[in-house]
């Protein structure tokens, strides 16, 4: 196998800047890493910026149209860092070009998109990759070994929220992100995506939901100009917020246990709040990504006078990754989950076994995500089969 | 008036000694208070147990028949501190016999019993509150006040937990509060009712709710012996849970604020985690029972680079009810909610206005855990209104 | 031995009132108290205080002479209350009439005084107690249980931190506290006496000290009167603070560990923080009063990837005193460990052995208390065997 | 100016890849750097190491002579990540040769080592830094805004704790941070000295001290192996350890403030534990390196009944530095700090000024290191104007 594989970027913003980075350091921390990724070619449409971040970022070349860079024959990874309305189009035109594949999250726009990505890449013979990258979260890996070992038993409770609140002034313009035709949804796909996909990761298969979003916001100023980031002005005229600003459902698992889930970017006080709990009969675990470094886990089996959650710093050599970091609680921050992101997809590569998340496992979220919406559309229940 | 009122109570068990110790402490603490519940009868089925109770918590009579109590002309209050399938009976011959009436929680059975618990003691034209103590938490107290005051501004989210463990073991015998006929329902009316209660109080009025009830372990021991309190011990026969071990459920509430709810026995390592979040456009509280003297409050009109939930003691003399306890930061404890429910009754007496909650807030939980109950059953949103 | 003992009270205000409710609720907690202390006669100088005090509190009779009350053939105990300054002189008259006596801390206003105290209940052979209340908080008996059994080992540290933050606006006027010749010191005799009372009872005696002591604000206006409790209302005119506003100091305990020792009425945020930590071979525990019901511990033989300090609950029926309060987590405030307190003294009465705290541990206590301020005037390491 | 700048750095295991991070991300998050640290040479005695170390960490050549390096006439900036003994050596030879410095904390082993360090930058006139890198997390940068506005006002307390507890086995082997000659001190010049320097930092400097060394295990196996950062191998020969394993001081400032410091490697469940408070007329800081992204803060203006610490993410774009990396509370870790570090340097360069800490500072600290250490050798107060 090559030493190196030639990466692909589409897309330079925030998740540009953030899969730059994760590409650029997993050699440094991880020397063992192979096929080890070389920052081939990032492409954006706007050649002014894109030229900026090629340099800022590192890498070696800049394209503007994603079709040329997809079709380059020296690129090995196709990485899709753009707004969910053209991963579909990037990752089925990437796949047939025989390119491996790692994809921002959620997969696509709906189920019928990621249906097609899925058949795309299992056709293609290509790896894949969707960044769920909370997965890559040492305390996470940690609580998921945990699990697997039965130390938190049968699983009764999951309970996970995803709570923002950049949105709550009513003059904060119509970015894209409250844009349905670009978005897809609000902060459904955004942030109860993750908390999906953890629940899947640490629970397992979602079999019911029933759920409700909510739009408080209905009209907003349309967007003047953004100032990148999560921040932009507002024009004077109003237009109309066409995804939901809050999603909240119940879930029954396959395995018996249920599930509460909100994701929210209209809950003041919290700027990144990912939260979950598990609750099982063994124990329990609980974790909250502004303490990323932290998992909290309460051991039934410890005598009752002294039970108690523990606040584990998962920053010892022992747990996952964290060996080729620093020593014990000096911390990573979240930029460093994207390294892990890397380290795993290079590794899929290597073996040719598809790291996780993997096209599979986005579908399967996107299934969930679709659910719940057709739930809040005709207020029932609705069965993950029926989708 | 009076300055004095007599005071008859039935039940002896974990919330007689509650009421006991309020009802004892209410002039120690508030001078005031008027009139001053005189500790007159205490009432319970099996004589020795009545009678030590009697004489640890310091009634001057006991009574082992509950109807003659409510017949005794020198009692002026009745506190109903029993199981909940006697709520019912025992409020409307108070009522008919003309006593004021203090009920512990939930009201009622079901619906159709509150609503004629609530006829009751109107055509008598009683005093008669609810103990939903947690309205009695200074904490809770000083978020309300903020709320009133417009600290939270529109209102968002309601995030509503009770969390309890005790019931994981699946040996745990099959106590009187996990049997259908005598407690009516589970963790739904014994936790989630004071979700409900604090709901209505600091939010407001529910609309709809979708939920979902759980019985994770479907048999268990038949009961040998009550050894008091919560601990029991179980016999070799097995018998059926007849409620549920834990309830889920969303809700929409009149003023267009959404709330997320859950009630469970089965969340390991939470003892009594009764907790509450509430966001609104303003700002955000929360509050965990288990640190009761703490209040978390986020400004959201601090300055941007220094918001943050900020933890208040709610132990100053300018708190609720404060001024008659300690210096700041000595801490009171759960049972002294009781005591400020008595100081509220006692005042109510005094001025011929129901303190709250009062039967009509008993009976509006009530109507939402039924909601919620058939909206379980029939797996759809039920209206309040249609109950 | 009698059932009954007959108390008498010295001291109506804050402490008075906080014994007043301990003696008032031990046989309701704990019906098997005996003897069981019978509130017989409360004194204080002002005759409409103390009888506002005789009547709210509940006790029988009033005196406005402590002498009186002392020589009172009917009283068993005496129970010292008042300022610092009258604890000598009231104890020795308390023994010299063959009274058992409770007494507050600190035991007196200097070593001379609390060995001569000391020396006089030897004499006369009564039972006697130094009111060090923490040792009857649940979480920290249980800590010293965790000692006991060998889980924290071989003691390295201790960190002891007392922090209030009351008299930071240089305009609270001159109260008691802050009068030498009444307090005798300032948040050394009234917090560091708690604190060097713990690092005794759950580390060991201290070998050699040294500290400084600080007066932040030298003038302040004299007093002009009292609203009660620790609030207070100034007049124009200045008076010297004769009293340390902060005492910091350093140790050697005699079994090799090292403490850190801090207590301020300057630390903006810290109402009543009383906290300590205790760092050995085998483990840590930490507790802070504002979380009363609280205690963290660290278990070094938990695996490696899974140690954290884990947050117990100490409100379990197998922690100490709780079987006789509530179901776990139903928490018990500051006030609830005066019950303690008196329980373990009538238990010391009716066994004729010395509770802990007593005279003897006071005046250990008063040797640090003076070591230290030797030590801060002197400018060098005291060692407790000079004093 | 030039735009780039040579670095040659020696040292190359956990500080010299925690000082590459820093020199190789500066350009990234920072584009407008300048001069843009070039990442030349990398120096170390064992030249398999450092060619690894030379790869991984992606510097362009080795040097194993760093005589060699300082008198490289295309190096512009020496970086000395190496032990403590060779700072002395290697700096003057640096300055000599007319090299920018940046040197790793503390500056010297002794005072004397520290004033010639001084005046041969000076003389030289070359830009001097040393690492005292917690000045580099936007927290404390945030805090210190906040002091310098008067939000904290007039400061009281200054209490700094940074607890480790890695060498509690007493098995575990004499590494060269235990070994007197090479290190200098132990807990003392490796964890106090960042205490101590924040403390100048953010409080003012220091007069008198008065401390405690301590030794808790005086003799440990000899080394046998290394096996990388703070882990190690011991053999069955016993040496004696000649370095402290707990420091403790009090402090005066010069300003009327007093400190407390502590610092040790022997308490249990403190991995990492850099914590501070400040207390003021006007509020109060607090911060926990383990938690490096928030700030706790406590504004008395607030109105009475709602103080509290607030827990403030400094992870805003309007905090230090944080525009440049991710959206709020995205939290960065512990290494990003360097990135920082290394910003201000070359700010430094470029402006010709010097960044803080520079070695004034770093003999500043030392100064207050040796009087510790006088302090508890010679058992009194010792003023730093003496040393």
């Amino acid at each position: 196998m090559a030493e190196e594989i030639n990466v692909g970027l589409i897309g330079y913003k925030f998740m540009g800047k953030a899969h730059s980075q994760g590409f650029r350091d997993v050699a440094f921390y991880f020397p063992d890493v192979k096929p080890r990724p070389r920052m081939k070619v990032i492409c954006g449409r706007d050649e002014k910026g894109v030229t900026e971040a090629q340099k800022q970022f590192g890498w070696d070349e800049y394209e503007t149209n994603w079709r040329n860079l997809v079709q380059r024959s020296d690129i090995g990874l196709v990485d899709i860092a753009t707004g969910n309305n053209v991963h579909h189009e990037m990752a089925i035109a990437a796949a047939e070009a025989g390119k491996h594949i790692f994809c921002e999250k959620p997969l696509a726009m709906n189920v019928a998109q990621a249906r097609e990505m899925v058949n795309a890449v299992k056709k293609a013979g290509v790896i894949n990759m969707v960044n769920f990258n909370y997965r890559a979260v040492p305390a996470i890996r940690f609580a998921k070994q945990l699990i697997d070992e039965g130390k938190i038993g049968r699983i009764f409770h999951w309970r996970g929220f995803y709570l923002q609140d950049w949105i709550i002034d009513p003059d904060f313009p119509l970015v894209w992100r409250l844009q349905g035709d670009v978005a897809g949804s609000g902060a459904h796909g955004d942030l109860a995506a993750h908390s999906i996909d953890l629940a899947h990761y640490l629970v397992g298969d979602i079999d019911e939901v029933v759920g409700h979003q909510e739009t408080f916001v209905k009209e907003r100023p349309k967007l003047a100009a953004t100032t990148g980031g999560l921040t932009a002005a507002g024009s004077s005229e109003k237009g109309e917020v066409t995804v939901d600003d809050a999603s909240l459902f119940l879930v029954k698992f396959k395995n018996g246990a249920v599930g509460t889930f909100e994701a929210t970017r209209f809950a003041a006080g919290h700027r990144n709040g990912n939260t979950f709990e598990i609750n099982g009969d063994k124990g329990s675990i609980r974790f909250n990504v502004e303490r990323l470094n932290e998992l909290e886990y309460f051991d039934r089996s410890d005598p009752g006078d002294r039970q108690g959650f523990r606040v584990i710093q998962t920053t010892e050599g022992s747990h996952p990754w964290m060996h080729a970091w620093w020593p014990p609680a000096h911390i990573i921050g979240w930029a460093q989950t994207f390294t892990h992101q890397v380290y795993e997809l290079m590794t899929g590569i290597a073996t040719r076994k598809n790291p996780h998340a993997d096209f599979e496992d986005g579908l399967k979220c996107q299934i969930v995500l679709e659910a719940v919406t057709r739930s809040s559309r005709e207020r029932r229940w609705v069965s993950t089969s029926e989708i």
